[in-house]
């Protein structure tokens, strides 16, 4: 039964499905939950291993956080995308901690830790799907930090407002200048200084709803 | 030749070693340099692939560089350390650009990417330890960043000192200040006004050659 509900998924997202037995399917099956997760909620806190998260509908936040409670996006999860850095217990080799929130209410399959640890022991593939995911996240990080430690804040925030602006295919980014921020990694005093200087240039326009793009050329020039 | 040469080290290094083919053994040793690197010497300048190299002695320093030249320290590699992040076409999901410069003069190992990746292609067991290997080195990366995003800079640099002084043995760093700012991803400026602070305090002296640590218990202190 839990086979016929998460296989159809796992086929089409784990690169390995077709190269392990059957009794591995059926494990890591039988081990899977469907979560639904309220927006805001914190799935995984670093403290222990929360196993393979996969996101069917909605938007995880990935990001580290400071004794104090700063804390940096490192990237977010969306539909289709699989997170396993909260697999502490799989990756032994990892040995930092991330949080993980939804952004959105978000529906998930969740692959605890020790089944999918149970099957990546005896199946080379998975340790590879699994490690390869996580090398790919080590990229994703990467620029992240040479954004923060290297970039002038106009052109980061500017690559910011291109990016969502494509992905969520609207002019308009309904966030606060706290959330933009906290996405950034900065503090929300200089991205509402920025946007202040953007909307005086006639790049956007800035409102209680949010920023509305008025000028998406200039903007993408800036992020170049 | 090549074999009898480079065998017993690869045999202590590489856990896979003994699982490997014959053939396998013979194309990495067949394929492999020793190659001596001057002190300053870039090994590595991200644009193509160098391939595995491995630390016989001396140390390398692995670090990202902005456009304008900036560049902060990842990690640095010792006697006995493997670089993975210089084998872009080992690691294809690994999609950003790092530099390797002899920090003293090195003598190295250097499996090119070729005969690398050739031989990592059939062995599943290759492909895991590089992984692996590019896993904890995503590990140290993430320390650097949350030092550097969420660490306050005294003690980051009581860390640093006390770390540099455990890891040479001695109590005297000669290093200069610009060198410790740039092992720190910080600016000489902010340094030098830290160690000024920290000599006023009587934790450390400074000359010319570099920081004496006069009380180490306290720097440790700082440090926690």
């Amino acid at each position: 039964m839990a086979r016929a509900m998460f296989e159809p998924v796992y086929k089409e997202i784990f690169p390995f499905w077709d190269k392990i037995n059957e009794q591995d399917k059926d494990d890591i099956c039988r081990g899977s939950l469907a979560v639904t997760y309220k927006k805001g909620t914190t799935i995984h806190d670093g403290s222990e291993c929360s196993g393979v998260i996969l996101v069917r509908t909605g938007c995880l936040r990935v990001y580290i956080m400071s004794d104090e409670g700063k804390d940096v996006t490192l990237y977010r999860l969306h539909e289709g995308d699989i997170c396993v850095l909260s697999a502490s217990c799989v990756l032994d080799t990892l040995t930092f901690d991330v949080f993980v929130d939804a952004e959105v209410d978000s529906e998930c399959y969740l692959v605890p830790g020790c089944a999918y640890a149970a099957a990546s022991e005896h199946n080379k593939e998975i340790k590879i799907y699994t490690l390869e995911t996580a090398v790919s996240r080590f990229s994703d990080v990467m620029w992240v930090m040479q954004q923060i430690l290297f970039m002038s804040m106009d052109k980061r925030l500017a690559i910011f407002l291109c990016d969502e602006s494509s992905r969520i295919a609207s002019d308009v980014i309904e966030l606060t200048h706290e959330q933009i921020a906290r996405y950034m990694g900065s503090a929300r005093e200089v991205v509402s200084r920025m946007l202040k200087y953007f909307a005086s240039e006639g790049l956007v326009e800035v409102s209680r709803k949010g920023v509305k793009i008025l000028d998406k050329r200039a903007l993408k020039a800036l992020a170049m």
